[in-house]
């Protein structure tokens, strides 16, 4: 090995905070590269940033759940935006979220367990707080689609997208209707268990929980839940709210003291809230040639930093590009 | 989807956190879970917890890196253990963390970006502070071991390990003499990229930083720096301490503010420190019976909670089991 003098050291320890943000920008989404030669290498946050306005999809306000937690300590307000699943997946749940959320039933509860490289949970620590009417129990078949019912959803775009289907050592992987997505052998598709997916806590099987008790991934995609529980959403905006929360010192990161418990103020259907307090988000469309672009600058980094493009990127680690519009 | 009456689903909401923690203590190393047939079905947590003690490695002092932070806001210590990758993987910059740690070159440096599902980085935030005499520069080509290099560190136990190589997306991965690693085509191994290890922020290409400039991963596997930054180690201890802290607002989450740095009051390798105040520490051997039986259980969940073993896990999804055997 090469020794290097002092003063190159000193040279580089002055510009290496500078420059180790240029070269971590190229590995998220984040400040533009300079380019240095005529034909740019992007990023892939650059690709997605330069992604035609027809190629984002808007996200419907009623497909928007806003949970607000008690403001932290220095009274900074504390929100979280959930973006719930479309159809075909997980709609049972989803409807019974719906509902929860209509009555207004998660106000007051709180966040009651927090472990460290897995998931922050929320509900009712209570377990007394009663229910409201017409909550469907939903069976275990309903963890995956079949390839039918999902081409029955909407045919005109099912199965046609650009995005790679990339093996892993869980299944074949896609990111599909702006959704990471397993594949079955039998044609079934599923949700998988990416960082900031929501899911739905549950009792033992054939129990598949009603959707008062959520959890979000906030660690290493934690893939064996996969087809072992309901995915309904991912966090677009806010999720350091829950990530950095301090760990609970109880079994699996409950917290031990209810005084430690994060109270959750609301969690509403952005569609309830005023028109004009309306968050509006857009998702890149996992079926455009930009998202193709990106998928493959993900799996073969080209920007300056990198020296070894890794040939390959595993589903979590092609998170699908989500934007603000108007954030609230 | 057939309807739960209202009856079923309190009875659910009651117990759904006893049950859920049940389920989840499965998932994690955690609580035993009682067992429900004369043949018990043990989850992974068990398998390391039943490994017979010939099958743990201790960690050498000199092998670990002991960081404390200052105290939290309710003056709790906060202090992280590192373990320092063995030879041959890095040397060249961990004998630069030798003689940084030595010279007790990172106290009152600080904690300076927390980006959120990506690293926690530390260091000089001045970039003025003066090195010890000595460090080394390392090459690129360090980021890689030969096959030849690897088998002659360790004769005995190289290339004899009973754990898994699983492709995945990246590189055939295995978690090898106590570490995860990639092997590449050519005989290559490289320590890849999981939640918890610690790596060395850096210049760009040739630079390959002096380990001055330190990070950890606190989210899903950014697999992509693989082979692109040097890894040195990984936290095995405390690392909710920094993965909890709060997310820094500026570029690529480094903290605007000065005020919100998070002050090192010490950093030292534990062999530093008085015999009776050394914290100690075991790995479970990946070349272990019982490693081979734990990487197959976080493969294929077969405990109560699961209804589909995944059949199989990428590598960063099998953590190397450690255990405090004296915590300090």
């Amino acid at each position: 090995m090469a020794g290097l003098s002092q003063v190159a050291w000193t040279w580089q320890i002055k510009d290496m905070r500078h420059l180790f943000l240029a070269a971590v920008a190229a590995a998220s989404f984040a400040l533009p590269i300079q380019a240095q030669d005529p034909a740019p290498i992007l990023s892939p946050g650059e690709i997605a940033h330069a992604a035609k306005a027809d190629e984002w999809i808007a996200i419907a306000p009623s497909d928007l759940l806003i949970m607000d937690l008690a403001p932290d300590a220095k009274g900074k307000p504390r929100r979280v935006v959930i973006q719930l699943m479309p159809a075909p997946f997980s709609q049972g749940w989803i409807g019974n979220i719906r509902k929860l959320a209509a009555a207004h039933w998660w106000d007051g509860t709180s966040i009651n367990r927090v472990q460290d490289n897995y998931v922050v949970q929320w509900g009712d620590a209570t377990e007394k707080k009663a229910l409201p009417a017409g909550l469907v129990g939903v069976a275990e078949a309903e963890y995956v689609v079949s390839r039918s019912d999902a081409a029955g959803w909407d045919a005109a775009r099912a199965m046609q997208s650009s995005a790679p289907i990339i093996p892993d050592p869980y299944a074949a992987s896609q990111a599909l209707w702006g959704w990471p997505v397993g594949h079955g052998k039998d044609g079934e598709l599923w949700p998988v268990h990416c960082y900031g997916m929501v899911g739905v806590g549950r009792n033992m099987s054939p129990d598949t929980g009603n959707g008062a008790e959520l959890y979000t991934v906030i660690g290493h995609a934690p893939r064996h839940l996969d087809r072992n529980i309901a995915l309904v959403g991912r966090a677009i905006s806010g999720i350091e709210h829950l990530s950095s929360l301090p760990r609970g010192t109880g079994a699996l990161g409950f917290y031990e003291d209810a005084a430690e418990r994060v109270p959750i103020q609301s969690i509403r259907l952005a569609s309830e809230l005023p028109a004009e307090d309306q968050p509006r988000f857009e998702y890149l469309s996992t079926e455009s040639d930009s998202f193709a672009r990106y998928a493959d600058a993900r799996q073969n980094r080209r920007d300056p930093f990198f020296i070894k493009p890794a040939g390959g990127a595993d589903i979590c680690n092609i998170p699908v590009p989500v934007r603000a519009v108007r954030a609230k």
